[in-house]
């Protein structure tokens, strides 16, 4: 399943733990926001990594699942982010 | 259409124009990340006027869009942003 996934984290620290893990489970587009094409198991694996390290007070992460239609109907305006096509599945 | 508008814009002065410009098309849900339900035209409407301000060499904008099923998968862990329901169409 294709997701994009956003976040808002208010503190440093923990804003570069979640782009860590989010770098070994989909590609980087924006300053907070992976797109990841992950199985069920991996997403689980994925959000519960994430949760263990936000603060719900005060950090949010958005999950937007796209079925095949919507990937397919993307659009950007300016500049594509550098593409780390370099994916490793963390163990 | 619901539309999930997000933006890496390099420089305060132009990300503010860009946050007050989408302010008045949708729904702030993250630092950079709005939801936003438009039609045909309001979406025309509103990517030429971000069009128009954006440095398309250093930021970019990406436009995720979200059929009704989509729209219903959509998950989060952590707090909800701040909802500001007014929302006014510009003239």
């Amino acid at each position: 399943m294709f997701v994009i996934v956003s976040y808002d984290i208010s503190e440093d620290k923990r804003r570069t733990k979640i782009h860590d893990i989010l770098k070994s489970f989909g590609q980087w587009m924006q300053y907070s926001l992976f797109e990841c094409d992950l199985t069920k198991t991996e997403y689980a694996k994925l959000r519960s990594r994430l949760n263990k390290i936000i603060n719900p007070e005060t950090d949010s992460i958005r999950f937007y699942f796209l079925c095949g239609c919507c990937q397919n109907k993307v659009e950007r305006i300016g500049g594509e982010a550098v593409r780390d096509d370099t994916v490793f599945f963390a163990e």
